[in-house]
């Protein structure tokens, strides 16, 4: 037993509330940390998921080996967990299954497996389609993955070239590969672990095309798992982070499948080669932006990790003396420290409460949606995408700066910021990158805008885009709410000028689209202003809500974070709050003020907050991050773990520098 | 010979400008470009340079030995160079030596010898101690390194631990290594690489602390290569980037080495133990400067190169299809697009204008001091540390959205990108972490402040702080030349600003340096505001004087992405500006509309632009940059590179997979 570095010890002794109560909070209820406990000693247990050497030391195939073994016994564990509880709540944001982060430190070559292939066999498919596959995937007899992207498309879905052509004849499809660019490319454990892929394709039939649609295709042979006839797959090569996620590239040399292997829940394809059209397109929506909610969620947990480590870490590093004769301060003493680190401690709870807000909101939306109503579903879709695109590049922002707070020890991959912020910046782009995704939102805000002002009623929550006139607009004021408020006229000026830009270059005889094209920067910051608007009335109606059956300690504590999130974005912001709202010079310098208030009252509790994130050990792996804060300890004994250092001299000295040194003796 | 993409081929003839001459240009004059060519073929020329296995699928181990072999190589392709050559024109701002970037691809292990050890040498020794030890360093007998951070100690150097204690009766100094939290850490080649070091530790003789000071320490036999009697040495581990420099850690216990081996061109310590001190402490401020100066152009190097990458791959790259029936844009069509990537390459070209002000400036003020003239020390320190500051963290900001602006295939390794961002983010740590030199430069602000208000006389490149009062500063315009005026006033008002709110916390009771403390945000935010002024003063000043002997086609261009870069910044700052400066809502409006005819007239010059950085396809090792612009075909080659795709069935298939997927069966 190693003992806790004297500085956290008096940390945990400042704290004003109970870190178990934050703790439950997190959770939703203490029931679920209790299971989400559970589950961690169930997996942590486990020895042989622990790696002797640290896997940044193997080469990038052993990594991979390494990664396949310790994801299917995980799997193993995890498959007999699940026959006592609910497999589909492995797609709620929860943070239990977070678990796998730490035993695995890079991603699961089963990841796509798990989170598109099975969700697509169970919601794309027709019940005998789902009697058929989803136990086979569920027991790992197909071992699946899913193709979408191309080498030479992403985000532009009707481009893509991949065809499947329907032999009526044969009750076959055809799909091909006609070109290099219709390549399959990026689906994680495409390249040496699927068996089975969900493959979109243009689908033709009697000659027509009638765009893409999902294919179930058998990509390796059962018992040998070689490629089937046909069939080019590889892996896509090494990347910024994901490297055991096994990518893979994939090409079809006119591979025939059953009729049947067509996912027609909507669409379907008769024997005769008739199509029967979907009921709506419109449903089609549904797990594109399940898995954008999803990733609001990831973004409040990555902020967690990061912001747990950058906040012990600056308990425990003491550095520069600026008072002669005394001690030098904990770095997290200095406010320019702290104003690094709270921002992402406030940002994770401001992210959590506003994706559980947006969960519900899609239960509730695809409920109706059930029952034919899809009014909501394009306010859904305009909110899910600008939300995905600013809570990602926002979270890489603000992990970066927790890793930067940590000087040089922040490099270190055993700080583990490097894995963190690899996750991190891919999201930016998978999913909807983040420019296509504020400019999706961009077109929902000028369609609405179009509609209010030709009288026509819109949706309650952005009718404050009328409110477009700084002088006619409600007042912000230097409050939360206010705050919310000026952040409306901000959006409500900032797309009325968007929305007039488009209208002058239309009217120098550009069509609508150049005319978009030339406003498109101006678009995408008044969607990124709306999307504020969002997250801070949002989160602060909810946080309020929610801490009312809280305890006065943690509810106070709670709502200062959210403050400090509103205060920060309005300062960041200030530009915009002098153009578009009443904001004057001296309240800028007294939301300063204030800001640096939240940060003195935060302080004391900065450790129990990160305490309050329950983030284990063995998940964190960070030597810069552990409870005990043992950080020196730890960077040397991970040190040791180098190959490099198994020996005292490298055989590189013998071979290449001894004879260079003696060269000129 | 593979034929040139049609589109690129389009680009180029649109090109209004002679590529050559901005070649020349950057390079500084014709015979310059000629004497780099001439060198990047020596070394490219080289094919045991190249390597067969692309670098990141090797283990740890490997890519070090890996690195060592093509090191030691290169090292004796230059020596062969350097007998015709200058030697010391590796530490100018010259882009001759790039070449390196390119057969390395990571980082040498003898960078810290040829960048820290021989200057050291050269510059901190006596003419004796220089005669002994610099030849054996140029002939590589003696390969060094820099030992100055420890595990506990980073930019505070006078905490630092490690201690030389003198015996006077053996005429030797006692290294020794006290705690744990005083191994040194950190320095490239010391794991495996060096078997020499400059160690800076604490002075003790006769019982009295003289602070730190450069010793020579042997920590490796030169024949054995086995560390010497009392040294602990090691590799540090795996980090984000520079994994082949070979970072190591270092300790001693109780190590005795000959007086004579205190570096002794400014302190000495006599035979007796009398110490003898420097003529001024400042002499020694000149490394740490000359390293900070080259950063700026550093950063100009790097930003070349991303934008090289992201611009010809806008090009090639063709995505969506906002007009029904007509093809899919190049990407580079996009505002949003070019909105990411001009201000990389305009920034480019504002560093390295502004990188070269800095260097002769460095050498005016320099020459100065060797004359004993200290006076434009403190101006040039503070300028030093806020343009290292402010120009790393913004060159890998842009570097960031170039990569991101790549889609999903920014994130592959063969993009380049990842190796570029590991370096550019580690150089906002290094050499003085980001707002440990804000803070400096801010120091300097405000005890220039304090002087100007008490009436004394003030250096005239500062004497704008005076102008703080927005009612009575010279009004801002907008033109480059106003919007410097603008930065003026802003630098100005937030100076007094945080100067003011140091004054109201002492006032509250607060010693100088909590105030200080309180005032930090703010104090950050005025050294940046400074900074802008530098920049975009020096590079339009310079731009201007520099493009008269150039072309009216080629200098037009170059003007414009200086202002560019200007308006740029203005619209990030229009909040300072709305409250310090007489800005108002339609000036905005104003510079928006400027900044986006810019893009436009950018736009067809943007592939000359980056063809104008004249980075060879060996040197910018991209798979989406390359001159041709085969993208797709590049992509798929690297990819077949991977070792994962020499065997159609990875082993842990018939080890792992199979027996999991029958199991259920």
């Amino acid at each position: 037993m190693s003992s806790v570095n004297p500085d956290l010890v008096k940390e945990r002794q400042k704290c004003t509330f109970d870190v178990q109560e934050l703790v439950h909070f997190i959770d939703r209820g203490e029931e679920h940390t209790l299971e989400r406990k559970e589950l961690e000693d169930l997996v942590l247990s486990v020895k042989e998921l622990k790696d002797e050497t640290p896997e940044e030391y193997l080469s990038h195939k052993e990594r991979y080996e390494n990664a396949i073994r310790k994801a299917s016994l995980l799997f193993k564990i995890l498959q007999k967990y699940f026959e006592t509880h609910n497999l589909l709540d492995i797609f709620s944001p929860t943070n239990k299954y977070r678990v796998q982060f730490g035993v695995l430190k890079d991603v699961s070559p089963f990841l796509v497996h798990m989170g598109m292939f099975l969700p697509t066999l169970l919601h794309q498919t027709t019940p005998e389609q789902a009697a058929e596959w989803v136990p086979k995937a569920q027991s790992m007899q197909m071992i699946g993955t899913y193709a979408q992207t191309e080498l030479g498309h992403g985000t532009f879905l009707r481009g893509l070239e991949t065809t499947a052509t329907y032999d009526a004849k044969a009750e076959e499809f055809i799909l091909n590969t006609p070109t290099l660019t219709s390549f399959k490319w990026w689906p994680g454990g495409l390249a040496h672990t699927a068996n089975h892929c969900v493959v979109v394709a243009q689908l033709y039939t009697k000659g027509k095309c009638y765009g893409v649609h999902p294919f179930l295709v058998q990509i390796r042979d059962l018992e040998t798992h070689m490629p089937m006839p046909g069939i080019k797959i590889g892996e896509i090569g090494s990347k910024l982070g994901y490297n055991t996620v096994n990518n893979g590239f994939l090409g079809f040399n006119k591979v025939r499948i059953p009729r049947t292997n067509l996912l027609m829940k909507n669409a379907q394809v008769l024997k005769d080669g008739t199509y029967v059209k979907a009921k709506s397109e419109k449903l089609t929506y549904g797990t594109m932006v399940l898995i954008r909610v999803l990733i609001v969620t990831d973004m409040a947990y990555e902020l967690a990790r990061a912001s747990t480590v950058a906040v012990r870490y600056s308990v425990v590093r003491h550095q520069s003396q600026p008072k002669p004769g005394q001690p030098e301060p904990q770095i997290i003493e200095y406010v320019t420290q702290q104003h690094k680190l709270f921002i992402a401690v406030a940002t994770s709870h401001v992210y959590r409460i506003t994706g559980h807000w947006l969960w519900d909101t899609y239960y509730k939306v695809t409920s109706d949606l059930d029952k034919g109503n899809l009014e909501q579903l394009p306010e859904l879709h305009a909110v899910s995408c600008c939300l995905k695109a600013v809570c990602s590049r926002d979270a890489s922002i603000h992990i970066d700066d927790c890793r930067l707070a940590c000087g040089g020890h922040g490099y270190m991959k055993s700080s583990s910021f490097p894995f963190i912020q690899a996750i991190v910046t891919a999201s930016v782009t998978y999913e909807g990158e983040y420019t296509v995704m504020m400019l999706q939102t961009a077109r929902y805000l000028m369609k609405t805008l179009k509609q209010a002002l030709s009288g026509k009623a819109i949706t309650s929550t952005v009718a404050y885009l009328l409110d477009f006139d700084k002088n006619s607009n409600r007042n912000w004021q230097n409050t939360p709410e206010g705050i919310v408020i000026g952040f409306q006229a901000i959006a409500a000026g900032l797309t009325k000028a968007a929305y007039d830009e488009i209208e002058k270059h239309e009217k120098t005889g550009l069509d609508y689209e150049d005319s978009w094209n030339q406003a498109s920067v101006q678009l995408v910051r008044a969607s990124e202003a709306h999307c504020r608007v969002i997250i801070c009335e949002k989160s602060w109606l909810e946080a309020q809500r929610l801490t009312k059956s809280l305890s006065p300690a943690l509810s106070k504590v709670l709502l200062e974070l959210v403050e400090l999130y509103i205060i920060y974005w309005a300062l960041e912001k200030k530009g915009d709050f002098l153009v578009y709202t009443k904001m004057q010079k001296d309240d800028v310098m007294q939301l300063q003020q204030r800001y640096e208030e939240l940060l003195a009252v935060i302080r004391p509790n900065a450790v129990g907050l990160v305490d309050g994130f329950d983030i284990r050990d063995e998940i964190l792996n960070s030597t810069l991050g552990a409870y005990d804060g043992r950080v020196y300890e730890r960077l040397m004994e991970e040190a040791l773990k180098s190959p490099l250092n198994a020996e005292p001299v490298n055989t590189s000295f013998h071979q290449y520098l001894k004879p260079f040194m003696t060269a000129k003796l």
